[in-house]
């Protein structure tokens, strides 16, 4: 856990610095309280391992009593989670905690409406890079969550060829090769294509999975017809809600979505305080 | 400088990691190329330096040339910069560079929004703490050039005394005094108040500034008639595009938006590189 | 508490580095031994728990128990802790806790020397930037155990305009709009003013805090009559113990003093163990 | 460099951290200035150097011009460097330049003050680990210098058998010769007495250097008789400049000086600026 | 490069610390020096940017000229690279880029023994996670400029599953299928089998890659027939020089060996300087 | 244990990095199991806290119960420690910790063996700075541990004048004084000479220590004789198992040895889980 750690006093620091000084100066340091952290909407919960771990590392103390586990969807009024213990040090974590937890919540909760959306047919929904610099790790989590599954992680776990890539090396044929013999033999080689020619190309050139790059769904058609089930196939380029079913529709096997990390509106959640 | 380029180096890292091994596999290391950022919809430019910091700290021979500077408004297929040096180095930092930028200028956009709602009343637009964990020195920036203004950077830089702080001082009066004791006398105190004899106590306690949170427009407006001019006067809750200008016109002093930095969808910009 | 545990970690690190080898040499590792910190002269003690930090971060089961508390008037010969534990572990942590120990008390001390001597007048006194690099929240907050409140922490959480900052700006009235415009509405602002012209400018541009730099004490009543107060009036420059009675009782709301920090003197303090 | 580097940076992010508020509101970013440094009182420099490095890390377009080099006697009116740039950034980094350099010059000039007075005897002024927590690099190098001589660094690089060590060994041969078959044979074994039979003891076993701890300067002078040469003789405890030269006068090698780095009062040193 | 630049600088520190005091002593500041790096024994040269990277961080103004590229074959006595620059930058980097280039030196002169051993065969020569903490990412690369491939760098970018996961999930077909829904969908599984019965079963999972976990040259024939193209097949444990060759020739595709990075010999290479 | 904690740390990072997707996919979060950790063959055992911490920092609730201690001498087959807890933790600890072992036990067992081949003679066996790149502190702690000592830890605790080293001061003589006025009295002054010259040079000079570099036998027992316990003796360069007994009946104090940490292979040691 001790990137999410590192995330955690990362985030604590930036919000308390050298003291809050409102509660230093008004609350007394050994006065306790208990707090409640609240649904105030519909939402499939994720993270509440991470939002326990910012009081326990502000203060050890802290008892987090979660009412729900990450994947649970909730409602509006549900309790998530009691919490008890000095009450400066629920009110110095609150922000924080809910920061993440309500960021987390959102993208798990979109991914949920994706999946649901392409349920039957035979696609599976990935996220993107285009996640909040920093906090990647917590966001790809929350796809999991949400029932996504995960794209690579960064630039050092999987090979995207993608246009630039093809272009620099003179070919796809080409730049499949150098891959194939740089890369370690545990990754599989992903290219991206715009037209059916390049998909037969890729094909022919051994890719692992071919990614078809704002295709029309017709041509999305042909192209996993194309393919037959010698390559993945993943969908990408303006995905969202209205058009997702008809692209999975398609018979590809992956549909990667920028929107899910990118555009994931934070869920309404709130902390409240009694006895401070 | 320093805080931001730890922000752009763990993000850096974190896409990086131990190399980009399409590029490593594919593109040869000495290859050149040119580069354009390019905007897709209307918006307010903000991180250009943050940006190009992006590409500096990855390859300082990388040449960077804004064609905007923050602050500017943006039509789309607006060229924000060029760029020219090593490919595999602009291929490396492309997602980094555009994930803090399409950031940045969306947050700069949706205050601009704001900002424009109230104009020609006495009412500025501020911030809050609900920011994105590790990056709320680039989001407050942006919420500046957006035209806004700044509330606190976190829980040391001013004193902000809420309902559970007032329970656990045994009053208003009290907080105040416990706060003016202990703050520095550079900073000023704000008081989060629901009523409008929560006003009066605030106001007879000495505050500087008077939140009225989640208040009725009627109620503001008796509440700024009330303390006329004698503290400065903050609305806040439940803020938007809709409820702005009539908020503004009851005539407070500040307007806080939690959405300003939490809600703002990321700008739509693309890098396009050629030679590669 | 992170920051200062940073500190403290910094402070073993340099002085353990690989190893205590003398003690690593000399004395058994599963040794047990008592110890007590004792004040050899009059003081006010600050700083006791990070004395207690100090052993906590070296061995978390050393026992520290103390017999006095931050704020405390100690004399000569008093015990001021007690600790139980490995011996090793005491003695590698003795100098660390020593050194920082007995800077914090030396400013609590001078502070509260100041603090007495304006005792009756309405003058508080406050500390400056002129801390030790990388001490500073240490020192502060021995400040304010000694009775003093602090100026603002660094140059981020306070304005404070000088005279080149006017020189700059081309005028009082300008700087202080400027600062107006740019700064979070929870700050004041403090201008800088070395004659009676300049109080009458600084206060017609609206400074909330008006430090007198340097100037005579008659000087200083006469600004105090002259700003009315309509803003803090804070004096500034050459205080020392033979002036500052004199100073506060021109009428001045605030006296900075530099050596609180900059020239107070380590009280003397020493550990002493047995048994091992 | 590096550990300089990192107190450095340290110390501007404890004093700027987020930004220098005042200097972002009202001075131009493009704004030109020329500062200076300047003695205020006699002075031996040490420093100049990380004064330089300071601005050097915030802008490294800063032009830094010393007048003087470390060891250089200074009187008042001096001119120590001149410096030309930014104005913003002169501005941020003046208070961080001048707690370090002030601190420096203090350490030197009064270590200079002790070996003026054994001038002409044999003994060498050394410091001792009372530094200031995270400044010892540093500290110890002003006290070079300042024309003293360094104790061990840390506990990692010298051994010093005190009381507690031979307490916990049982008895001055057993810890001398636990000592030297654990350490590196590059390193010299130091061990404290109180008394001459102690000196005796200290000297049948091994040890290559005597510490007299407190001892009355006719029992050090007897010490140096019985050592007769076969180790070198450190004085320690309650060394002053009253006392300092009758010390020296007992033929001891090494005079152990606390108060050179823990209690020298900061140089009066001034940073003014032009032109902005 | 960041990564690298974070070992080479946890070098220096390791070896300099708070500053190279016989080069401090003794060499005079200004003296400048010229230097070779030289083979003593027949090797295949990696991490000549390494070598140079340290004496560029120690001290940018050194130029180091390489008379090779890494992946260049060395006989005795062959001329290495050229250095000039500070005479106490080149004594203080030494060391650190000696231990790292010997090292680096070692691993790809012994991956080149094993690929030359096999050369002919279609079999492949890959690393393992034996390598010494902290230097993986160098010594990988090692391996690389030798001629073999990485396999996964880490838990994190591969799944390679071993007896006691099989044993942990219920069985081959079970962990495979758990993987499959977990795992980014551009990364092969790999599981370990110790028997043709194993193979068989991995096989009709649909593992990507088959790992002969310690069989018999005609066991392994065997499964390379069974597994017949339908995934590729890798084996492992206890390879050495004496046995790759027939490992090879029984139609693997991979062979894993951890002596690469775990038992390499440090080649001889010697640091001469003059003019100092 | 800071410094030995940074190292695990980093290993684990470097290991497990995002997280062991294997083990994430496969084994379920609450599953127990037992493990050992066994010799595979004969071994003086060093490190075994090292991997105990290792378990503890990755999952505190891991019990590790050695079944020896370091210094031991262990045959093929000893069970080392048992360990028992969280599968999913042992997995992931499993590498890092035999990594870290491995390697120690291996120089402890050449250590051992070197002191064992001098056995009887005076001369005591140590290391040198050919370590491991961010390993020194493990890899002196393991020479300790089979029977040497160290050497000095880097170039801040120790001098060693070099050929360089003399050819800068212009000299023997000269080398020796300046670094006497220099570095703390604390430590001794060694100098490497190459001749019998060189040898009565470095005695007149006062040197402390006197390395003989690659000097024959018959010559180092000239030297020897000619130094004739005025200084300590070290002989240096191309010692080996074969030459280390005739080279320790010369006479010589101190026989340094890169193989120690340079050439030192890692034992073979395996963890066994069971029930996961």
């Amino acid at each position: 856990m001790t990137g999410i750690d590192r995330i955690i006093e990362n985030a604590l620091a930036e919000d308390i610095h050298t003291g809050d000084i409102t509660t230093l100066a008004v609350v007394r340091t050994d006065r306790e309280a208990r707090a409640i952290l609240k649904a105030k909407e519909e939402m499939v919960l994720a993270g509440i391992q991470v939002a326990a771990r910012v009081f326990r590392l502000l203060d050890e103390r802290i008892v987090f009593t979660p009412c729900f586990g990450d994947g649970d969807r909730l409602v509006a009024g549900d309790l998530i989670a009691e919490l008890s213990g000095n009450a400066s040090s629920l009110l110095q974590g609150e922000r924080v905690a809910l920061n993440l937890l309500q960021r987390m919540c959102g993208i798990a909760t979109l991914t949920s409406r994706y999946v649901e959306e392409v349920r039957g047919t035979g696609a599976r929904l990935v996220d993107t890079r285009k996640t909040t610099p920093g906090l990647r790790v917590l966001e790809k989590y929350a796809v999991r969550i949400g029932g996504g599954i995960n794209h690579r992680t960064g630039l050092y776990d999987g090979v995207l060829i993608k246009e630039n890539h093809i272009a620099a090396a003179g070919g796809i044929a080409e730049a499949v090769q150098r891959a194939r013999s740089y890369i370690p033999h545990t990754l599989k080689i992903e290219i991206e294509t715009e037209t059916l020619d390049q998909v037969a190309e890729a094909l022919a050139a051994g890719a692992d999975i071919i990614m078809l790059d704002n295709m029309e769904p017709a041509a999305m058609a042909e192209a996993v017809a194309l393919i037959d089930g010698k390559a993945l196939v993943e969908a990408s380029g303006g995905v969202n809600l209205a058009t997702v079913r008809e692209i999975a529709e398609t018979g590809v096997d992956i549909i990667s979505v920028g929107a899910l990390t990118h555009s994931a509106r934070a869920m309404d959640i709130s902390m409240l305080l009694e006895g401070c």
